[in-house]
């Protein structure tokens, strides 16, 4: 089966009927470039890649692949508060598998289907296994940036920190040795669950916003420097998961939370005056408050009473450490 | 250095001054996605990866590497009829080599600020050599589509067609080594000319427009696809270059026109009162009317007095042929 059957069979055909796509999109897959009806607002555009066997192990399921591929570009929409308008992939294969197409190819699509976002185009080229997906987003008035906070402001962050780090040691387990809250993990960094409803309510309330894919310490700091301050946090204020505690120690599981990457919730900013109406946000994820902007720049943690300075590793960096993620 | 000084020095820095990017762009690579200011008019959006080993040899220069996957990327542009509004890169590299990252953003700078172009946004990754670029282009009135064309009109292309498939061969060889008629076809593989002027004038005039990356059998083949009509050409009407004639014979030549790729000139339908209006409009780049739309499907061409029919090999497919192009 040749290039343009395989883009056909596996892509074209599940989205020629994605619901709404009319709204927002002239022409799809197959001409020289698609086409989007003429849109209000503004538009934001973000591209990841993601590497076999850098970014995730090289035996990594199908489904996973496509899931975490398209869920962390559409984390980016999330963080900007944006609504979903569209998805470009280039997937790039070292030979054709019709079992694995079959799979990535649903999962995609389920995916695409949650979170209201069409494929409108791609390439499929032959080479080493890597998925790059560019997410296309809206927003009618103000982006939430990173840029924006202020001393004196909250700090929030969305959901349980630290899940998905800690569902890294599972990763070769087959899933039938699994119990149901090391299941519950595992499903926390296979399936991230970008936060579109929270980002698009904040707007407008938020000072700044990131999403968290390279651990809390990382994307706080890029806040922090985009904004030009400081952040002190609380130890005893950043969310771990009931599951994360019972599968490691304290410590490890802190640890998780704020180096590990991969857990897409989002950690925002806003004025103290806020913290009413943000609580009323948290219907369908929880919010915690975590710590407060300050000017002295760097992020640090309140501990037993103590303030210590948290290092940055400057998020993951694909050039520096040899791990597989 | 780490992947966020690396993006620094060789991307950010040339491309924050990037000429009237403000009119587009309200904030580019930093932030979790880029973000345009509100356009008016349509938006279109084109993906492509190239993969070393498949889309280029291993040993290609840095520059022809910047040079190709951006200008391959920008001709879908061209080919709506779209003016060039930003793009995204996504690139996968093996390690860090300074002098190499030197050479590439450089040349993605000049090529960028050629077609007016700015970088937007992108990830840096590692693994595998590859590049992916997203272009999003920008049509006020009405694009160029491969849909529209129809029997009776004629099909014209830009430029001369099978330089870059000759120049296939001289790729190994030295630079000191190419006599000036192998300099100029090694040019044209190795720094393609979007024909975005041609594109752009071409609106409301073309019926249907494609850029030649695929060989002018494939590539006129999806226009008479999408249009549900075939083409008949002329074998004397097809443009090649003098340098073509010169290196190859005539049969080599014409099968470089034919089946090679990677001309990057346009293909385009256009109905026969336009003849004049249309030769008015080759100032920069030369057209040459090849043949006439009709309605039996398939694309066949007049050779000698006999009508012979081209078989498409459906564009070059990277799962069915191994050779390196």
């Amino acid at each position: 089966m040749g290039e343009f059957e395989l883009i056909s069979r596996y892509f074209h055909a599940p989205f020629a009927n994605f619901p709404n796509v009319g709204r927002l999109i002239e022409t799809g897959i197959g001409d020289d470039c698609a086409v989007l009806t003429p849109l209000s607002g503004r538009l934001v555009i973000s591209t990841d890649t993601c590497v076999s066997g850098a970014h995730f192990p090289v035996d990594t399921s199908a489904e996973m692949v496509a899931a975490r591929s398209l869920g962390s570009s559409v984390s980016d929409l999330a963080a900007m508060g944006a609504e979903p308008v569209g998805f470009t992939l280039a997937l790039t294969l070292p030979t054709i598998n019709e079992a694995w197409l079959q799979a990535f190819g649903s999962q995609l699509y389920e995916s695409a289907l949650a979170w209201r976002i069409p494929l409108i185009g791609g390439d499929t080229t032959k080479g080493p296994l890597a998925v790059t997906v560019t997410v296309l987003g809206r927003v009618q008035d103000q982006c939430l940036y990173r840029h924006g906070a202020a001393p004196g402001e909250d700090v929030w962050v969305s959901g349980s920190l630290g899940d998905a780090a800690a569902a890294l040691s599972l990763l070769g387990r087959p899933d039938a040795s699994l119990t149901p809250i090391e299941r519950w993990l595992y499903q926390r960094y296979a399936s991230p669950q970008p936060r579109l409803r929270l980002g698009s309510m904040l707007r407008g309330i938020a000072t700044a916003a990131i999403d968290i894919s390279d651990g809390l310490i990382a994307d706080l700091a890029h806040i922090c420097s985009a904004s030009n301050c400081g952040a002190l946090i609380e130890e005893g204020a950043i969310p771990l998961s009931p599951a994360l505690l019972a599968t490691f120690s304290k410590e490890e599981a802190l640890n998780c939370a704020l180096e590990g990457g991969d857990d897409y919730e989002l950690c925002f900013t806003a004025p103290q005056s806020t913290r009413d109406l943000i609580q009323s946000l948290s219907a369908d994820v929880a919010l915690s408050r975590i710590g407060t902007l300050r000017k002295e720049s760097g992020v640090s943690m309140q501990r037993r009473g103590e303030e210590i300075r948290l290092m940055t590793k400057g998020g993951y960096d694909h050039f520096k450490e040899s791990s597989v993620t």
